[in-house]
């Protein structure tokens, strides 16, 4: 099933990074500097609970095409009302927003993704834009070959011309293209398309309290605890194929 | 002038790699292989001679989009006529269009580009399609941080929507954006949006028998002889500017 395949595009946000401690701290640190308090768990929470509903005021044409930076800052606007925090200026707000490009990666990510790329091309398929993909790969040190963003076909994901998108920019066929995510319905849709899948469970992305269904759907190609397990996984397929 | 540049991005042909000796030992060895006598040499140079034109009956619109390994293969099969070359398979062709996939860096390009890759954002700004650029990338060994292409903007180099792709996906202000080319068209091009330009002198590109015109247009930002010698006139201004 797996042994044709030449590239493995990822899920990043969840998948590859741990944006909510990653956020919480930028937020904490940012609250200590200027004296505000609040629950930067909760409010971290609600800034990507509001991930999906603005994106699909995009999906429904509500917005023209907007890419998630800008998505992050109004989500933030409405936030900062909601919380009641007041005192931020236009430069805070800004830095705030920038600290979606530098979320760290999950302890496996960097390591795994190395291994990968000896026998694979190893790229990005998120709904970050370019800007931010290409940003976060600098700071934590994550070793793309290429990154592929929602914003290079302006639709995001689970919208089926992402999935397309990526296999006719990297020359391929879908079944030589593997979508690894953390995320069921991400890969439901990549299936739909003809990509092959690879289910990451990662049970604290939302912190302790989890919030995601982490029952494999049966029908994925593998599902793995992390990407040193994927590595492992596709290197014994290497093996077997006598490449 | 170039204080404030945060992204580099690199013409690929001539500029990164020496297309004309890549392509003349692929070509050379599938001749070997198959018995085919011809001036390899000459084969190379009227293959890149279409590459403008080919380029142009997109920019015409006589062609609808088509990316670069799909012009090859066109140019390929009008060569083949004009050589009188029979005899290759359909896959030999396949091939013959995908060495534009695994041509070789000019000696400084790899540890010059790990050089400035410290410091700033390096991208590719090619006209070759993102499947091309993302497996030479991968057989040269040449570290991007990001994959830019003309295919992402569905126009081809000098035309302007092309630089403006790249700095709207990069999240940058033009004039933080620098150019590396070492054709003086390109440049231009790329000056008239507002980016930083520097012109690397190639001699060698076209063979011993020099066809471009050397003589730096003196509104280039800078003028450097590899991309070792790039970095380090970089470096020099982190310093001056006390980064």
């Amino acid at each position: 099933m797996i042994s044709g395949v030449k590239a493995l595009v990822f899920d990043v946000f969840g998948t590859v990074v741990d944006w909510r401690t990653s956020i919480i701290e930028e937020c904490a640190k940012l609250g200590n500097s200027k004296g505000i308090v609040a629950d930067w768990g909760l409010f971290t929470n609600g800034w990507r609970a509001r991930y999906t509903p603005f994106m699909d005021k995009v999906r429904r044409r509500e917005l023209p095409w907007t890419n998630l930076d800008s998505l992050h800052r109004m989500a933030l606007e409405e936030l900062l009302v909601e919380f009641d925090i007041n005192g931020l200026s236009e430069s805070d707000k800004t830095e705030l927003v920038l600290a979606w490009h530098r979320l760290q990666p999950w302890p496996d990510s960097v390591l795994g993704l190395a291994r990968l790329k000896q026998h694979f091309i190893i790229a990005t398929l998120s709904n970050g834009n370019v800007a931010l993909l290409t940003n976060m790969a600098k700071s934590a040190g994550l070793p793309w070959d290429c990154i592929l963003s929602a914003e290079l076909a302006k639709a995001y994901k689970p919208d089926r011309e992402v999935y397309e998108m990526a296999t006719r920019l990297l020359g391929l066929r879908p079944e030589q293209v593997m979508m690894v995510a953390a995320h069921q319905g991400d890969l439901r849709s990549a299936q739909q398309v003809g990509l092959r899948t690879a289910f990451v469970i990662r049970p604290f992305e939302h912190g302790p309290d989890n919030v995601l269904d982490l029952t494999p759907d049966p029908s994925f190609d593998l599902v793995i605890s992390g990407l040193g397990q994927l590595a492992s996984e596709m290197g014994a397929q290497i093996q077997r194929a006598g490449r």
